[in-house]
């Protein structure tokens, strides 16, 4: 099988912006250097979670070469580079290779809808073939409630086909389990992330290779316990633990919802700032947000405040 | 009410790309003049079917710039500046401003699903904040089908109220026509065009100020018999010969079967080609168009013989 270098908790980090509403390189950096230290695997940084799609390409860009600068190791980086045109996704993935990231994930075009495999093969081909490198390592990013585009079992097994060295693995967002079962059993050696930790457990044990997750964002080290331990007896409890938090968020809109919360435990207000068209929890929202991480024992606050103190 | 230009027959105009896959700027000002010549009323480049989310905005803005070089005039221009970011959108609506183009055609924020009107709302919000100028006219640009986000009638009207001076229409693809009726009905004199001339006659008798449609690229003057006799007795017989083109072109995926068209009855096999994910019609069904539209009496094809001769 190709190599491909990531596995554990990935996390595709949110994105902080000024009051003014633009990029904040600084917090970035401090926001991606601490999840690394808390133990995620990578950063799939520009994902959904990130409001990548919320920045032009050369926001994108430029956020990318702050991390490198700052000594992020490339190598840890998995930038999202899709978008609809495949001029933009060729620059975007040219960049990313540039700096020498470990990956990049992309999105399918997601504009035109009821596009065929075809349309969609040609799509990542035509990018693959522009950027023509051999160190390009390219995850698919599955993501239909988005998206709404898919690439389907069939599709991914062609591009797999077509590019063995450099199509090497897949977040599946789709939040279907049965969709990650079929990619791990159909393809075996290529590498699928569930988007979601809920399906960590059962991931793991069909061959998955980690997770992708925007709660890891507040929760690297609750997440990669269950990785770390997943043949133990303390398995099923473990990701008992991580499912009950992941419930709790998901009772809110995700990005603001985490956004809010590292405003929070860090004490930095402007961490909540999203980009239009998301909104940012309003104030009933974000105390019942912080009251029902409060019911489920203060474990995540703590430990965020202790790293940001 | 606040001026805006723009009535009658509107073209999203298609896009020319060379063999390499780049947008081919000559054909582009060939045809955009020979449409004008036909009769439009307004050239909406950069629309759905110009497959203008599958450029990037460096690359739309210098067919503008070409447009504008050659000659075309600036205020038949009705370019899209719709992105997911609100830099690329604000970027493009500076640009089409800068050249004094008639308005702007605005896709809402369309990667997040299940945003909010607030949320759609800032969006727009900001982007004209950002532009910051007097001059600028914005039609709104909803189509459900491919955006999956809608501009609701309540947004609009939040919208027409927040910059009467700004936000002056709308151009409506749901293919609904109970929407674009009341919107006709509850915002007076805000320039509503169908995005298909199926319904240009119900359209122009309820208040509508034309249409913006693909099938404009290929029957521009038909369209524009329906427009200009809309009030005399042959307007529902001549709504139905148009109507009759319209169904036949939507048996085929409209973006390829319409640059097939072009191809064909130009006798430039060029201009067949699509950017992924869109792809061409195969060579049965580009034989099956072509001998539907012979079956309507060729009253195309002659038109568009005639003048590329």
């Amino acid at each position: 099988m190709p190599s491909q270098p990531f596995s554990g908790v990935l996390v595709p980090v949110l994105t902080p912006f000024t009051p003014n509403g633009e990029p904040d390189a600084g917090r970035f950096v401090s926001f991606c250097r601490w999840l690394l230290d808390q133990g995620a695997g990578g950063l799939a940084i520009f994902g959904t979670t990130s409001e990548a799609n919320s920045m032009s390409p050369a926001e994108r860009m430029e956020l990318l070469d702050r991390l490198i600068e700052a000594g992020i190791p490339a190598e840890k980086l998995m930038p999202g580079t899709g978008a609809c045109a495949m001029t933009d996704a060729t620059t975007l993935v040219r960049h990313a290779v540039g700096h020498g990231c470990g990956g990049v994930l992309m999105l399918p075009p997601f504009y035109y809808k009821g596009v065929s495999d075809d349309g969609i093969f040609a799509f990542i081909s035509s990018v693959i073939d522009r950027v023509g490198s051999p160190t390009l390592r390219l995850f698919l990013y599955h993501i239909p409630p988005m998206a709404v585009v898919e690439f389907s079992l069939d599709l991914v097994g062609r591009l797999i086909t077509a590019y063995p060295e450099t199509v090497v693995g897949l977040k599946d967002s789709s939040g279907d389990w049965s969709n990650t079962a079929a990619l791990l059993e159909r393809f075996p050696g290529f590498a699928v992330f569930p988007g979601s930790e809920v399906f960590l457990l059962d991931g793991l044990r069909k061959g998955a290779v980690g997770c992708i997750t925007a709660s890891g964002n507040v929760n690297v080290p609750g997440i990669k316990t269950v990785y770390d331990n997943w043949r133990g007896p303390q398995a099923e409890a473990l990701q008992a633990e991580i499912t009950t938090l992941r419930k709790a968020l998901q009772a809110y809109p995700m990005v603001p919802a985490l956004k809010r919360i590292v405003a929070h435990y860090h004490n930095d207000p402007n961490w909540a700032a999203v980009r239009p068209p998301l909104v940012p929890l309003d104030p009933a929202q974000s105390a019942a947000l912080i009251a029902d991480l409060g019911k489920l024992g203060f474990t995540l606050g703590e430990r965020l405040q202790a790293k940001a103190a």
